[in-house]
Order: structure tokens, then sequence, then C-alpha cells
């Protein structure tokens, strides 16, 4: 390894330093830069290329299911901010204030958006007359603001952040149900089909929902480190955002009805749980469903070699190419292979053909798989079908290792000194039965840093809130032996 | 014509009151409606979707000529945006400023991002150690706000805009150059392409140039109107920004070297400029290229005949999806034939097809176009290859009509009071020879608010700035009579 690779190369480690391994393979990978102010981040082309892809599937996915795109200015007014009680109460702390404009100072502050309800909602009020403009659904790619004194960690922690948030209006409560469950199986899909990560999907706890939502569903999905990732978010708002902002129409038999309202969204927070899920000592690890780049050629040859070689690297891209597969023939004559394999690796590309003379000679490709270094052999005549077996093969390994994590990780306790001992010892996900009683938590958040993710859900996805996930019959809360009619998972999160 | 029909429809005529008449269009066929914060608008899903439309051409276009999308923070330092003393004058009058986060008073105010090189150039800079770096070329899609205070005109005028700016850094003069051009050419192609509408392209005058930048290019769209839209501008900055900012680089012999630099970019004005120029006082009119409809299908029935006519219109609708066409087939029972034809009509739906027991019978379809109501008749067996034909011929009579008005619109003067008399009475273009002396717009800017908009540039496109179109020996300025060596293009301008 010559020095100028040792310089590209991960030094911290995954298991023993997280939040350093974590922070060194986003930079190196290229991925994003910390901006000047803190808090804030600058995502480059490799990370984006990512968000993009997210953006694609989920785009796709929305504009199938009756959404619209549009875009809502990136202010608002304080009295709009006002208007629902419990938004200012939760994001008024956080917001970032525009106060003068060119050398005048505003009339009336504009908050720069935490979120966007407050602008969104009146309109939504505007275009909704009669029961034929419901259900109305709209959303907007966006960044927003939140200013959180935390430490900064790319895509986890920033005070702008990007996401997309969902808005609709619908003429019933079950119409509404509908659409939270929708658009949560939406953002479980990111994870499963193009993340690779598997998620456990439930409701968040009652007094850890959005500000003004009568229910918070969540998809949570579980980091090697043993902390959950709250994944994407979908809201059921009942009507309080209709009767703060008027939200009613004329039903057909022409009486004023008040409408139900829902919000969703998912951030670049996903980018952070892919990093985190698949990379390692080497650097990034990505599933080949969203890699810019799936498959790098690296071609070996000596002097002598160097025009069969090239040639015959050239026409194996050409035909992955040509069908449809994402490829980097990386015939750079300055690098030796052993670098380019180093920089492969730690930008994350899935699969790796390794080229030289004796490929050549033989008509065979030699193909190593990124995440676990797993080598073999293919013909070169049957190159297509054995990548895109190959490419099936790396998404299913990196699944699997995600779905063990999260197997193996879903525990059970019977005291709260248990349910502290479990999580300090293993972190992942402790399940207990539990009353409902919020201040039960306080103690496990305080001398842990954990609290209840989530509560299971069971006969969910309809037009209804589904049911609680119900402990058996005289089944008593873990924390003060009352009866307990719920269950909840505490984690550690991020 | 029903009484909603007539709510619907447009009240304004767009010969004599354009403003009046463009305001009732844009909120009519429901693209943007105006924010409660002056100078803000809302874009609703019709308008959003030509956006996207937009930005699906042009962010093509930019990945194949090599160009990443990233993003960077909304927010610059006010430190940051000091360090280029053009872009501080330029812009600081009409920066929102954010002073407080939370609770708390900033120690550095943040402006709001009204164009982001000040925070982009210092990446570059550290992007950038070897010619092997260069040329380094970054894109973001995202809304920037300028605090102006002028009346509020969705998509031409507001304070916040959408946009995407390109930044890129080059080894040489002669590249960023090239740089310029391709970018310039791509906007062309945007607005001849996919909004119908033919444009000159040119440099902006010296005093009228980007903050910053050595020289700014520009397309120039001619609106019904007589004024001149700037439709896009590609700027090279020569190394201003580069030496404010440290974009050096190793060359081939490690001599560190300063690098050139260009931006360039396009903002929803270009909506703007689509629905002047071809919307009427029917509604808005949009070529397919672009429509998010490209075919409303509206079938005629009695009672007895509905089961035919719908049966006969369905497999026409699934024939042209099938295609690939964007097609609504309006089977609406609650609302008449006449209703539908005005509300595809204000959508500006290119093409009409009119399904009565008429045509099922004859195995026709009637088909009308929108801009002109030119009816014609096609066989049912050859619908898709008539509606393909169809659909280009409207696209050739937009573009047509709007070449045909720039062309009779570029004149000439042989006085300042004859640009000015030529101007007042026709709009459009007065090209006149020029010294060159920035001072002798003055007047006429004062007069009757038109500028030089535009100057010619003959042999560019290359790695050169192009020669400017030369008056023949001998010719004088039209204002001091001193010898002319350029041409300037007046116009009014949005
Ligand atoms: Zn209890
Ligand atoms: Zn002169």
């Amino acid at each position: 390894m010559s020095d100028e690779s040792q310089e590209l190369g991960i030094t911290e480690s995954k298991s023993h330093k997280p939040g350093e391994w974590y922070a060194e393979v986003v930079q190196k990978a290229g991925l994003a830069d910390y901006a000047p102010m803190g808090g804030f981040i600058v995502t480059k082309p490799r990370g984006y290329a990512l968000w993009e892809r997210i953006q694609d599937a989920l785009d796709g996915w929305f504009k199938q299911t009756g959404v619209d795109n549009v875009y809502f200015p990136m202010f608002i007014p304080e009295s709009f901010l006002e208007r629902e009680k419990d938004i200012v109460e939760g994001f008024d702390p956080e917001v970032a204030w525009v106060t003068h404009g060119g050398h005048n100072e505003l009339d009336e502050r504009l908050a720069v958006r935490p979120t966007s309800e407050s602008i969104i909602a009146p309109f939504m009020a505007d275009w909704t007359r009669s029961h034929r403009d419901l259900p109305l659904r709209i959303n907007q790619w966006c960044s927003v603001v939140r200013w959180e004194a935390t430490e900064t960690k790319p895509f986890f922690r920033t005070k702008e952040f990007m996401w997309q948030e969902g808005h609709t209006a619908h003429a019933t409560d079950g119409e509404a149900w509908e659409e939270v469950w929708t658009r949560l199986d939406q953002y479980a899909r990111v994870y499963e089909e193009v993340l690779a990560i598997p998620v456990l999907r439930g409701k968040k706890p009652e007094h850890d929902k959005f500000p003004g939502a009568d229910t918070t569903t969540t998809v949570e999905a579980l980091m090697p480190d043993g902390k959950s990732v709250q994944g994407g978010t979908s809201h059921h708002l009942g009507q309080s955002f209709a009767e703060a902002f008027d939200i009613t129409f004329a039903d057909e038999d022409e009486e004023e009805q008040t409408a139900y309202t829902t919000s969703w969204g998912l951030s670049w927070r996903a980018l952070g749980a892919l990093i985190m899920t698949h990379s390692d000592d080497q650097g990034l690890v990505l599933p080949p469903t969203i890699a810019p780049t799936q498959i790098a050629i690296v071609p070996i040859w000596q002097e002598d070699t160097m025009d069969a070689v090239l040639e015959y690297s050239e026409a194996i891209a050409d035909d992955l190419e040509a069908a449809g597969f994402r490829v980097e023939l990386d015939d750079r004559d300055e690098r030796n292979p052993g670098f380019k394999f180093n920089e492969h690796e730690l930008n994350g590309v899935p699969l790796r053909l390794e080229i030289g003379p004796n490929e050549v000679d033989d008509g065979e490709v030699t193909l190593v798989h990124r995440p676990d270094n797993e080598q073999s052999v293919a013909d070169r005549d049957e190159i297509v079908d054995a990548v895109d077996e190959h490419l099936e093969t790396v998404f299913t390994k990196l699944y699997d290792t995600a779905a063990e994590n999260l197997e193996e990780n879903v525990r059970t306790a019977d005291t709260p000194e248990e349910i502290m001992g479990t999580i300090g010892k293993h972190g992942g996900y402790v399940k207990v039965p539990w009353c409902g009683d919020s201040t039960e938590e306080d103690d496990i958040k305080e001398k842990v840093s954990a609290e209840i993710v989530m509560q299971p859900v069971v006969d969910k996805g309809g037009r209804s809130a589904g049911e609680p996930e119900r402990p058996p019959e005289g089944t008593e809360c873990v924390f003060c032996g009352e009866p307990a009619d719920q269950y909840a998972y505490f984690a550690k999160s991020y």
C-alpha cells in the first residue's frame, strides 16, 4: 500500500470508535464536508447522488399513489406559526429567524421553515371547498432548518437538512388512516428495497408524537452499534390543523365538515442509516440498488499484455452498460491495481471485476464482492447474467446481515433495572409490557439515555389506527405492576 | 356557458391589459397562488409539474456533459459574502438576514443565499489541488432570496425564486469559455426545444454584467408585448473569484496556477416566458413538449350512446398511453362537454380529442388544436400516428408564431430619438451601432425604461470569447458619432 492510499484509507475502527469512524467514512468517501458554520454540511457529488436515488424511488411511488409535487415559500410569518399552539411550542425554541431584508428591519419576523404545516394548511383550506376536492395530496422536496445545539453528525444531526414533506387532507378519519399507512409502507420500502435495511413499523408513544399530531407512526432501523434510527414518520394529524386553519368542505349533502389531515416526511437521515449499517473499516459499502457505480472494472496489465487486456475489458464494459448497469472501467495509467482496489472499496462499489492476461486467455472474468471480498470466476460469454446474479447476492448479503442484527437484538426484560442492564450490555431493543404512563421512562432516559422508540401495532394498514399489540391477559407493567395493555420498545436512538 | 365556467374563464385581455391577464392565467390555470408575505408565491401542482419538466431536460443534459449535482447550505456567513467585493456591492442591499437561532442572537449574521459563489468557491479551492482535479463542475437545484421591493409577478419577480446554479473551475481561460458557451447553448435548447420559444444569444454590456464576472452571456426571448426576457445567463468569472478564494492548482510541471471559474443559472422565469409567449384570452397554452397532459379526450354521449362512446374512448386512451403520450380521459359525468372544453383550454392542453356517437359509427376521431382551434378528423386505426403528427404540428405552430414575432421585431435606428420612438411604438429590439460608452443608455433608460439587453457575438461557441459583431468600417455610434465597433440591442425588459 502506497503512502497515498494510506492517506485515502479509513484509520478509525467501526467497532471501537463508531462516531469517529462514521465521520471519516463520510469525508473520505466524498459524501459530505463540514460547512464553515457549525451544524451545516456540504453535500458532495457522491453523497448527493445517493439522495437523488432515494428521491427517484420515493417520488415515483408518490406519483403513482396520487401525490402532486408543489413548492411553498421557505419562510413562514411568525403569526402563521402561532396559529397551531403545539407547533409553536414544539418548534419555537429552534427556529432560525429572518429579521432584515436588505438594510431594512422587517415588520414581522419570518421563520425559516422548520416544517411547513403552518404555511401549507391555510392554502389547503383555500383549495378545499367541496368533497370533490378531497383527497388533496401534496408533497415538496426541500430543506428545513432547526436550530438545535448538538454536535454535528452529517446526515444525522445538522441544523439544515433535506427532506420531503407530504401534506394531505381527507373527508374521513378512515381515509386519513389509509394515507398514513400508505406512506409509512413506502418509507419501509425505501429502507428494505433500496437501502437493504429491514425496519420495524409502529407508533411513537403518546408523549413523543409530532407537535399537534393525533398519532405519529414510524419506521425504525437498528444500527450495528445498537442504536435505533427513526427512519421516517407519518403523522395522523386528526382535525387539529384543520380546525386551527379552517380546512372545511361541503359534503354530499352540502353540510360543512371539517377535514382530517396527515403529514409525513423522510429526510437524508436515511443516508446516515445507509452509511452506518453496511460500511466497514475499509470504507463505504453500498447495496447495488443505490450505488452510483455498481461495477468497477480493474484491468491488470504489463506492457506486453496491455492492448489485449484493455480491449477485452472495454468490450465487457460495453456489454454491461448496454445491459443497463452502472459501470466504471478504471483504465487510469498512473495508478496501480492495488490503489484502484482500495479506492473502489473506500467508495463502496458493490462489485469489482478483475481482468488480467489469465482472464483474457481463459475467456473468464474474476468477480469480487465488496462486503466480504468473496471472489469467484465467471465465463466471459455469460458475464451479463453473472453480474446480475452477483449484484443480487451482494444485496442479499447486506440485507441478511442487517436482518440478523435486528433479529438478534430484540430482547425482553422483567424489571426497569434489567432494561437498563440489557441496553447497556447489548444495545438493541428491549420489548416490555407497559401500562402507558409516560413518566415511567424518565429514569431510564436519564440513566442510560434510552427511551421508548416504538410501540408495535397489529392489524395496521387499513382505514383504521390498527390495534396495539396486546400482552396476554394479566400481564403486569414492568414499571409499576399495574395491568399492561401495550408493549414498548426501549432503545438508545440517533 | 354555465355560470361556473364563466367564473373559471379568463376575463382580462392579453393585448389590452397584459399584466392583469398574466396574473389571471397564472391563478386560474392553477399554476401559482400569492403567499401571505408580499413577494412570495406558492407553486401549485400544475405549475410545479412544468418546472419539473424543465429540470428533467436540463439536468439530463448537465449530467451528459460532466456536471455533478451537490447541495450547499442555504445560509452564507456575512464574512464569506464580503470576500468578493463585487458580490457584496451587488447583493448586499437585497440580502435577507438571519439574526437569531431559537431564542439566541447569532454571533455572525447569516445571509439567505442570493447566489452561492461565496460559499461554493472556498470548497472549490479545497477540492482543487492538482490539474487532475480540473475541470470541476457542480450544480445545485435550489431557491435563492433577493429582497427586491418591486411588485410581485409570479415566476418573473418574486423575492424567493427557484433556479439551478452551476459552478465550474478550469485550468485555462479557453476551457472556461467552452464551458460558458456549452451552458448557454443548453439554455437556448430548453427555450427552443422544450418551451417552443426562439431566443437571441449574446453578451450583456460591460456595465450590466453579473457582479464579479468578466463576461455575462445571455439568452433573450421576446415576449408578445414587446419586452425582452433574460432567459438564462452564463458567466465567465475570469480569475476574480479564484483569486478572492484561492482556487489554485499544481499544473503538470508542479507550478501553482490560478483557476478560471464560471457560473450559470436558469430560473423559473422560464415558466413566466412560457406562459406569456403562447397563452391567450382563453387561458394557458402549452407546447406538447412540456404539457403535463398532452391530450384531453372528451367523450360526448347521450344516455343511449354512453356505453359505446365510453368504451371506444377508453380503448383510444389506452392505445395512446401505451404509446407513451400523457393522456387524460375526461369521463366526468357531472360536467357537460362545453364545460370540459373550456377547462382543458384554460389549462393549456395542446390537443383535444372529441368522441361522440358519429365518431364511433364512422371509426374516426375529431382532433382540435388548442392554439387556434383547428379541427380535423383521423381514422381510429391510425390514431397513434395521427396524434403524434398533430402534436408536432401544434409545437410548430407555437414556435413559428414566436419566431415570426421575433423576426418582425428587430429594427434599427439612426438616432437616440428614433430608438425611443421605435420602442415606444412597436416594442421589440432596436439594433444600433455603438461605441461602448455605458453612460449613453442613461437617457433612454430614464425616458422609456429601455436599455441594452444584449450584444451580438459571432464565431462564438469555441474556446474563446468570440468576436463581437462589428459594424462596417466607418460606421458611427448612434449616440456620439464616434466610430462604432459593436452593436447594441435596446429593449424594454422584464
Ligand atoms: Zn406502569
Ligand atoms: Zn458613442
